[in-house]
């Protein structure tokens, strides 16, 4: 037996006591003839003290121990002279009567603390070594515990955990699939899921009623920061549901986890948001509600006063920033350069302070006059001490999300976005289609099963830009947690989905056969959800990565650096495969 | 709202409710002017009745209605006339008042009934319709169940879900890998894992203590009758542990899991039985022991006596079959046959009945005297009406395999293999090495991370091939239902074990650096084991095949034939890939 003990469980009450234990040395300092040593496992750190006055030789033996060591101690509890009451074990320590070495350690490359001096690349690359910082295991302790609890929630209310296969047919429509060559099967591929969408819809074909998984699913996407190729999902789907049943069940849910996990009562009903009103007030169809600066539409108040900007603009529109009127001519001017970032595009910005005695000075009062600004003023709300920041354009979905993105950074700047304040929403009735630019056809918003909202299904024939879905998607602090939809079930309707979205009968019949025929065997009404695990977690921990709650992420060339994967692979598998690569010269 | 309750929820306390149901139609009669339903869902069956007299346009809908028809009905809980004990809603009735239809059905290709009348291949198909049915959905409901008190037991015992890729590299050791093209690492390639092996050890470096994860694992090999391409395994990994450690926590979640799944209290520790024992008298490494006929072997008593075939074999072994005297001859003509059966390849079988007198008549009495078939008797401590079946072959551990397939076919016959009783064991001492003709180099038993035997460990430079392992499975039924290992925790020891498997330092270091470092920044010493969860849901259902507790199992040609998966890709797909399918022409 290696250990009778661990690092994080003696305490005063088991002083005297003979203990074995085993871990890593995480420090050891020499005082006078003493030889102090923290012994760290995954429960804590306990003091190990050696005396050169009873045992030289064993105390040489623990002055020679290097960071990383892995050690095993006998010994006895005493009581610490100074005790540390920030540890606790700090009340103890083992006065230590024998030493094992069960593993030297090479020096590691950073230091194996909450502030390390590794950088990003460096612990990527010894990751295990990264994992044994606390500040990275309690993410993924917490992880494990949501992961606990989600499902305690749902077999409680009923659900059933089913695994559905990884290895499935591929789906162009959507994001790109990761492939998997078959080698049984020349010259065709499975693919990897990028959710359990249709799976779950045929489990409701088939009566499980309430379905969920903790599903890995795979994007073969350009990674943006924090995107991984393969993430999680808290799957879901209901039988026999409308939108409110769906919404209430996965409130409770949120409700119930951030009661467990972090200890925080969220009152009432989350606030349901049309999308139409989210576009409209915050630019974002995940509007981050911690803190205020509605969007206020100015475009009757400072159109036509000669100011040709604001003229021309299909769309002009601001912010009030309270108490922010102290911004000098220096913040002002970054924060235009800010929203004028390529990756913003805005054109320019005018501001506008509100003065101690009410009067408002803008960066274009040569158009406007007092009247107009205080008029400007009114519709804002604004009081003396508070900046009004306005953008405008040519087009107003566009701006609005340029105005999201101030919006967002004043948010930032005046500490508005507390990581330990959360305000959630639902944001409801959105589009069916997007229209896309490049593939020159409407696009699904959500995806392709959505149902459309029951008053709206006669616009598919007149005007199906128009259609509004049975679609929903928790927010949480700007960030989308989740979303979901009522489902199609009728095999017509389904058909006539693939159609507007621009299918051949032929085509939706290969991709997605298999779900339409289910629908003709009594296919019940059905709705659900999908939670991303990696983002609920980032948020409970305070994270600004998903990727620090995730073991062994990878990079953003979707490479785990620590395994150096993907690699090459042996001429023999490709034989095997019947697969040639085929790198094109450039 | 769809429904006040499910189909298995009323009773006669709800007797005057007015209720709402929703479900599917499992069957309708027509009795005088009455219309009896039962509707059905998860949850149960409900009756319905439809009174001609009271409505008869409800009624007339009603007759209309179609098996597998979705509908939804409103109406008064009745108390039944004649009640039926075999349901739990067999009390009541719901008199209906209104109905509505859903979703019409076409007709099942198959009866959605226990007992249905659909073939394998017609319900593998329609999977979601054989989904339907109660005898394939519960195996489902079990295997949520498992999953569930697994989590509960391990998280108890402190241990942490992890998860781990499934985009890792390639280790072409051990069985073949399914591999992912990279699109953003032209002609590179993850591999999908075959277990969470080298990243479970790494956790362990990392000082996770306590790790599990049930885990989605794959393998490209060429499927027999129970294997799936991929298969979950509860993956558990342990520090600062020793094999006792290992064997005595798992053996406590297998009783736990016996106790609360199929209320079976296991007494006592299960047998460890060292691998050379279970060979010599099992023939296997996963010995049924449900039941005797031990073997006995008999080279002493049998040999020398003029019957060549004994003569000159390496091995001669029996079994006794208690009370099986009666055998016809053609029942031992047939046994005879199953043994030469090329899958198990025995050359013949002699066999002898003990008869009442207790004298023993053989089928090769001209070679043997009485004397010496009593002395055979003895051996096998045989009594009057036992029948004894013997297998000789030149080489002993074939004929043994050859001798193990007899018993077991023997313990089927005699009705010995009952699925309602367990016998579990450890098989313990796995021999480190076997030796593979095909690559004509010694190969890793169970992985090459294996820790061999402390007082083994210097047989590897003098003869490997007599190596122990600290390695072990659980056997349960004659099926191996997890498997583990204490592993190595030393570089320098692992890298000698890469090289005796026929590694080179380079290609050693191109696999599996990234562990053999890691061991050098100060690894515990560590150990696990991962049980099946496929069979262990299997054995706990009674099923004689894993694939009747997977949700969309794929056929014994790696395909899912309700999504027709795989097939080929677009073009466009393989292009971004910098693929070519290139399949050889025969």
């Amino acid at each position: 037996m290696y250990r009778t003990h661990t690092c994080g469980e003696l305490r005063i009450s088991d002083v005297n006591k003979q203990v074995t234990l085993a871990g890593w040395v995480q420090r050891s300092r020499k005082m006078g003839g003493m030889t102090f040593v923290d012994l760290r496992d995954r429960y804590g750190i306990t003091q190990l003290v050696f005396n050169e006055e009873v045992n030289a030789a064993l105390c040489e033996q623990a002055n020679k121990l290097g960071r990383e060591y892995v050690i095993q101690v006998e010994g006895t509890v005493n009581e610490r002279f100074s005790k540390n009451a920030n540890i606790p074990t700090g009340d103890i320590e083992i006065c230590v009567s024998e030493l094992k070495v069960l593993n030297s350690a090479l020096t590691p490359p950073f230091t194996i603390e909450d502030n390390t001096d590794g950088g990003d690349d460096i612990r990527m690359k010894y990751r295990y070594l990264d994992l044994r910082r606390q500040a990275v295991r309690k993410n993924l302790e917490l992880r494990h515990k949501m992961t606990i609890e989600v499902r305690k929630y749902l077999d409680e209310q009923g659900f059933i955990e089913v695994e559905t296969p990884v290895l499935v047919g591929s789906t162009p429509e959507g994001a790109r699939d990761f492939v998997v060559p078959s080698r049984m099967n020349p010259g065709q591929f499975y693919a990897l899921p990028q959710s359990p969408q249709t799976l779950k819809q045929l489990l409701m074909v088939s009566g499980f009623d309430r379905y969920f998984q903790i599903a890995k699913c795979f994007r073969d996407e350009d990674l943006r920061a924090d995107r991984q190729p393969e993430f999680t999902q808290i799957d879901c789907e209901m039988s026999f549901v409308e939108q409110d049943d769906v919404i209430n069940l996965f409130e409770g849910m949120a409700k119930y986890l951030f009661k467990v996990i972090r200890g925080v009562e969220l009152d009432g009903p989350f606030l349901r948001m049309p999308w139409a009103e989210a576009m409209k007030y915050y630019g974002s169809d995940k509007p981050d509600l911690r803190f205020g600066m509605k969007f206020v539409e100015l475009m009757d108040i400072l159109k036509g006063h000669g100011f040709s900007v604001f003229d021309n603009a299909a769309y002009i529109g601001g912010i009030c920033a309270e108490g922010a009127a102290h911004y000098t001519r220096k913040q002002l001017d970054a924060l235009t350069e800010y929203v004028k970032r390529p990756q913003i595009g805005a054109k320019g910005m005018v501001y506008a302070r509100v003065e101690a005695d009410g009067n408002v000075k803008s960066s274009v009062d040569k158009f406007y006059t007092q009247e107009v600004l205080q008029q400007m003023k009114e519709a804002f709300g604004a009081k003396p001490g508070d900046l009004i920041l306005i953008l405008s354009g040519d087009d107003a979905m566009k701006t609005r999300k340029q105005l999201c993105e101030l919006r967002l950074e004043m948010g930032n700047q005046l500490g508005l976005r507390d990581k330990n304040k959360f305000a959630l929403l639902w944001v409801v009735d959105f589009p069916m289609f997007e229209w896309s630019d490049e593939e020159n056809r409407l696009m699904a918003m959500h995806h392709p099963f959505t149902h459309p909202k029951d008053e709206d299904i006669p616009l598919l024939d007149t005007d199906p830009a128009a259609v509004r879905a049975d679609a929903y998607d928790m927010v949480c602090n700007g960030i989308e947690v989740g979303g979901g939809s009522i489902r199609i079930h009728d095999a017509q309707l389904q058909a006539k989905m693939f159609e507007i979205l621009g299918f051949t009968p032929e085509r939706a019949q290969e991709q997605f056969g298999f779900l339409m025929n289910a629908f003709k065997y009594g296919a019940p009404p059905h709705g659900g959800l999908a939670y991303g695990l990696d983002r609920w977690v980032s948020i409970f921990a305070g994270l600004d990565s998903i990727r620090d709650c995730i073991a062994f992420p990878k990079n953003n060339s979707g490479r785990d650096v620590m395994l150096d994967a993907p690699g090459y692979l042996d001429q023999k598998q490709l034989d095997e495969l019947c697969l040639k690569v085929d790198i094109p010269q450039e």
